[in-house]
């Protein structure tokens, strides 16, 4: 059988079975960035390469996939941070211009370019160390031509770097200054003029908002749901991070691809995600990094059969990540995921969150040929290691 | 003046006032490796460069010392670590052949080459990050072949690469088998040939010990102390990581260089460091990985004055850990210490661990040209982030 590439004398975590999948003397084969065959070389059959690749027993995962970021954004809350350590209050920082509100000011004044520019080292970061896939929200613009903006800048990555990008439209994250005491009036805007001119553009594959306390109301997350619905965009939604709001239960209601966060969710919203089919994605960086003691209910979910994701929620106010092994390895000490799971997290079940279980997430047949062949001698390492990145290579459809 | 290198258009966190040092418009100039000017370009003297090098206001800071690994050894634990995680006890990870004496096991087994070999990718992931200097203990080998195999590993690292080596002798670092039963002979073992050979073989620059209940007493502590007094060596302690031992306050009648863990260290124990001047090390790389939850007195050691340093205390079983800005944001997330705190941690009081405060960790006339130079805009993003290397290049010893 012809193929364009062949990976030879590899030990494969497939994660094709519900587990990792391993298989001991693989082998993977590509044609015009597919995956052709993955599995034991014994069961292959005979392929005629135009190149053939010695793994010398390294381990090949399917390309690493962030499910839920915020690359896209100017500014850092660097000095928000130091001030913070400094025994600063949340008033003090909002006085000296920090918290949210700093980072769409820099957004809104930032170029296309300049967005750009300023993501593209987050993401040569999260490359190196095998991503194949990023999903990219907005939601620091906060206005019609902000948020297009940022997406613009979003699609750009993927014709910058040889990576995929899944954009969210996430215009329902935070209420701008300009409509300060009438969050209805946001929402309205949100789901009368940017969403529809968004889904028009074709800019955004998903549609998310932050349900909180502090962002919007379950009802007004709803107000988002059925306009994403009315423009055929799947949702997903910020959940329970700081308190429950039962919004998990409502994303599930609208067949969500994923709800985000989690801390406080309860058996509702868990038996309401099971039913849908919807994928709990944890995200231990801004766990770690807000120093939240409420764990998410990892058990309950595993219990229910809710797929698991993890992803670095990277962004510049609660989780300035961009290490999707680090991930892994707070996803295993802080949430007590097996390596297993968390190898699921970053594969498989984080294309579930994308509603791309079809087309990436495993080493099998049919799906894009995105692999990250690795210098480690157990699949374990790359969960348990802090800071030591052994990629030896990382394919994207099929080179 | 003449010198070999002149860094230009730099701005500067020296660390040598007892906080960062800023300034903001300066130079740095190398002469034969040592700096001999560090501060703003208006004060600089004129000089007659070999060498001139723009840096384009980026931050330049001393090269980052980490004061307290155990880099080399053979094996990994990732094994162990994912048996735990998939519900495994002590008991099932000590008769699958886990623990310290897995470690222990794999380090007698490997020759100095390959204690060299398997070292380098972890010393490589640190100097990536600026990291100039690194002390590296023996412990894993417990009987004196091996202990000096591990040495005189520790000591190549530092003609393969340009770094400076600190090595530490820690035969009191666990009870091996063959003394099962009776840590007093091996106390005795460790005093009486050992200690004295290493010292003789010029292997080792300070000597360590475990106080601890899982460890040494503190009476075996002593015995190792006053050996090393006899030998000359200055000694460090691993003390109060799991219970209050007053390790810390033995140590420091000694006048140890270092009491290093200390989450349980008592008054008593920040007192005497004071006193004496004993740098206290912590390690939220292990209290993070071990799920601690008991933090150190940080408070107490401020108000006391005790020098606070950070380090990765890399090692296979309980800190898998290979980035010192990762430790930093640890310390300041984790332990509550400021962005100056941190910086200190890593560079002036890492110095003062390793009794080497007059050569390094500042960056003042003098001192060795170790620099660490930063694409940032402020020293708090070195802090702040996780997972993002923003190194612009790593001088040692003036190139
Ligand atoms: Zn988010
Ligand atoms: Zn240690």
């Amino acid at each position: 059988m012809r193929c364009d590439t062949l990976w030879k004398d590899a030990r494969l975590a497939t994660m094709a079975d519900g587990g990792m999948g391993v298989v001991e003397q693989g082998v993977v084969a590509a044609r015009d960035g597919a995956i052709i065959y993955a599995g034991p070389a014994n069961d292959a059959p005979a392929f005629d390469a135009a190149e053939s690749i010695g793994c010398d027993g390294r381990w090949i995962t399917p390309g690493l996939i962030d499910c839920h970021t915020h690359l896209i954004h100017a500014g850092n809350r660097a000095q928000e941070f130091e001030m913070r350590l400094d025994g600063a209050s949340y008033e003090d920082i909002a006085r000296a211009g920090g918290g949210i509100v700093s980072t769409m000011r820099a957004t809104r004044g930032a170029s296309e370019d300049e967005l750009v520019a300023t993501a593209l080292p987050r993401l040569d970061a999260l490359l190196a160390e095998g991503v194949t896939t990023v999903e990219v929200k907005s939601g620091y613009g906060l206005d019609t031509a902000s948020e297009i903006r940022m997406l613009r800048a979003a699609r750009r990555l993927g014709a910058e770097r040889r990576v995929r990008i899944a954009t969210t439209f996430l215009g329902a994250h935070a209420l701008p200054p300009e409509y300060a005491g009438d969050p209805d009036a946001y929402i309205a805007t949100i789901v009368d003029t940017m969403l529809p001119e968004i889904a028009r553009l074709g800019l955004a594959d998903a549609v998310d908002a932050f349900c909180e306390g502090i962002g919007f109301t379950a009802e007004q997350t709803a107000h988002v749901f059925e306009a994403a619905k009315q423009a055929g965009l799947p949702v997903k939604l910020h959940a329970e991070q700081l308190s429950n709001q039962h919004g998990a239960a409502l994303a599930a209601q609208y067949g969500a691809l994923s709800a985000d966060h989690l801390e406080y969710l309860g058996d509702d919203g868990v038996a309401a995600m099971a039913k849908a089919g919807t994928v709990a994605t944890l995200l231990p960086g801004a766990y770690y990094f807000m120093r939240e003691t409420k764990l998410p209910p990892v058990d309950a979910l595993r219990a229910a059969g809710v797929p698991i994701a993890l992803a670095t929620d990277c962004n510049p106010g609660t989780s300035p990540l961009t290490s999707l092994l680090l991930v892994m390895n707070m996803g295993a000490t802080l949430f007590r995921l097996t390596v297993a799971e968390c190898l699921a997290g970053v594969t498989r079940n984080a294309a579930g969150a994308l509603g791309l279980a079809d087309r990436i997430g495993t080493l099998e047949a049919g799906k894009r040929c995105d692999l990250a062949i690795w210098d480690v001698e157990r699949p374990a390492e790359l969960v348990y290691r802090m800071g030591l990145n052994p990629l030896h290579a990382r394919i994207w459809s099929g080179r």
